[in-house]
């Protein structure tokens, strides 16, 4: 089941809105197949595996990461593809929690006599598909926050220099995080101040992840690179009801897909931008700043990982917070997180952090 | 060595104005004598060490951790003891830079037969006893300056609740470090809001760190911790020379030792400040901050060591930052420091960072 884990993770950011689901085959302690869910979202994992396996699927065990599916989509039902290789045994952790399959999948596996084992290794299943099944139960997708800052949480000096503050090493881990994800998103003063473009590289993906920029009234360089290339990488841009429509037809011209957004206060709702972003099919979104959109992520309490990278230098109270106002009159009323990982990342540290459930 | 190097870092923060150091005398391969400097200075390593060998040390080896003094102090000279037991090798890493040895102590051992080897753990002395090395080369001590903060490198809420951002774990770490110092120090504003006792708890140490408060005015409570305490703990205040003559009357009663030191600005100079503490003795600072503490010492380049305690919870921009405003211009001036460890304690991530050397 680890395996299977290990191989689903491989399709992490690359199949929205589908699960990243990993299978493995064994047969008499031998392994016969392996698949995870393919870039798109298709082939599944089992029908990757069960390929491989061929005849010799007949008996044997089948060690998938999420309830094979029972419903009729764009791929007949995984459950029935088992059923006919002759699979004798399936290992799944968890149910999947989207209305079409849950309880279903398995239900129909037992009915065909195929022993249901369910259980194994669930909490990391859980959070490997934990932006999958956030997206079928309340509607929004997983949300990392990742932040890179000096020792003492600063991402510019007061003039709004801030390039090169960690590494190569924890740049490239950065482009790694991003292919592992649906998509990027950045607020308009991190769009405007650093003209990004938000892409992986150097890691040989096949699909990219989508480009969303967080900005009530469109406020956007016509002439930088997402405007550029929009028409090769989705952009996505959020914003509000009120926004000018001459900007928004521009924008539409160029390319980006548009998502009128509610507002809280004098600011987008993030609950609300996450809410569309889910029903627009995202799974897992890497919120890469700045410092305002960080911050009232974190005050609606959306954060579901934080990721932060320190680097050896301090550049003192003027330079720009990583994180903006919040509003917080108690320390009791805090977000918390708990520490799942810190590490030297070529001289810089790395730190990733889990909500606290509460 | 390395075990004599270890030995020797037992007396850290116990010994000023003495170096604290290690001694392990072998024989045919067998260890006869192990020492370290004793609370206060006294006994030396290399007296302690020679004590247990007895007889044996006729013909050993003796690893010391820095050159054998070779001066008649409140001691007769180490390098006369190591000959006069027939100590017929001495390995030791580096020269004392105290002119008083200097260079001698190992002519001495020369002159008198035994073999001199040195260059051994060479770095891991020099930075064991960087403070000692310090303090006479350019007659500041060594500083260490540790910031628990949020996150997002913030010590407090805007209303000022600072209570318990880090944990148990992280908490006892500190009072190990307050340990191996000669002093903590902390600013005017850390020992108004937060009336600390600045003491080593519950690690049994026979030495107390001095408490050291800078604070231009003295403007400092009369009836807090500090004040009800100095009798027992030594208080030291560094104050401007234009102090409220009424006030240092005041503190001098309560028993605190009073230093009138320079200004930088509208401020103390941090360079005049660690100049009389090295007069005064002291080898190794601890520095709690505050902020205002912090950017001015690291804006004068005066820290030698960056502690980090980063805690799993956002305060938020109106937060009180842990380093204050350091008038920065551009990124390429801030003070950079090289990642020596990290790692994970009690769910705290604690990092501490060496200053880069130009």
């Amino acid at each position: 089941m680890a395996l299977a884990l290990s191989l689903g993770r491989r399709g992490m950011g690359q199949c929205w809105p589908n699960p990243a689901v990993g299978c493995v085959i064994v047969k008499d302690g031998r392994i016969v197949g392996r698949g995870w869910t393919q870039p798109g979202g298709r082939p599944h994992a089992e029908t990757e595996a069960l390929a491989q396996a061929g005849a010799l699927a007949r008996g044997a065990t089948a060690y998938v990461t999420l309830e094979p599916c029972a419903h009729h989509g764009k791929t007949p039902p995984c459950a029935d593809a088992l059923i006919s290789a002759g699979i004798a045994r399936v290992v799944a952790p968890i149910e999947d929690s989207d209305t079409r399959v849950s309880g279903q999948g398995f239900a129909r596996l037992r009915e065909a006599g195929v022993t249901v084992k369910t259980g194994v290794l669930a909490d990391q299943a859980a959070r490997d598909h934990a932006g999958f099944l956030q997206r079928c139960e309340v509607g929004r997708p997983f949300v990392t926050l990742k932040l890179a800052s000096s020792f003492d949480g600063r991402i510019a000096t007061a003039t709004g220099q801030s390039q090169w503050i960690t590494g190569p090493e924890a740049r490239r881990f950065v482009h790694g995080m991003r292919m592992r994800h649906d998509a990027v998103m950045v607020g308009a003063g991190t769009a405007r101040a650093d003209d990004p473009s938000l892409t992986v590289r150097d890691m040989g993906v096949s699909r990219q992840p989508v480009r969303v920029v967080v900005s009530r009234r469109l406020e956007l360089p016509l002439i930088g690179t997402l405007a550029r290339t929009a028409k090769d990488v989705p952009v996505w841009l959020c914003h509000g009801a009120d926004v000018d429509a001459k900007r928004r037809e521009t924008w539409q011209g160029l390319g980006a897909r548009m998502f009128s957004c509610g507002l809280s206060g004098a600011q987008l709702d993030p609950a609300d931008v996450l809410f569309h972003l889910g029903q627009a099919g995202l799974t897992r979104v890497f919120c890469e700043g700045g410092s305002a959109l960080a911050a009232s992520l974190l005050a609606a309490d959306l954060v579901d990982e934080l990721v932060g990278f320190s680097a050896g230098l301090v550049i003192g109270a003027e330079g720009l917070p990583a994180i903006g106002a919040m509003g917080l009159a108690n320390l009791s009323e805090a977000a918390r997180f708990d520490l799942v990982e810190v590490r030297d990342l070529g001289g810089d540290v790395v730190h990733r952090w889990r909500r606290r459930l509460a």
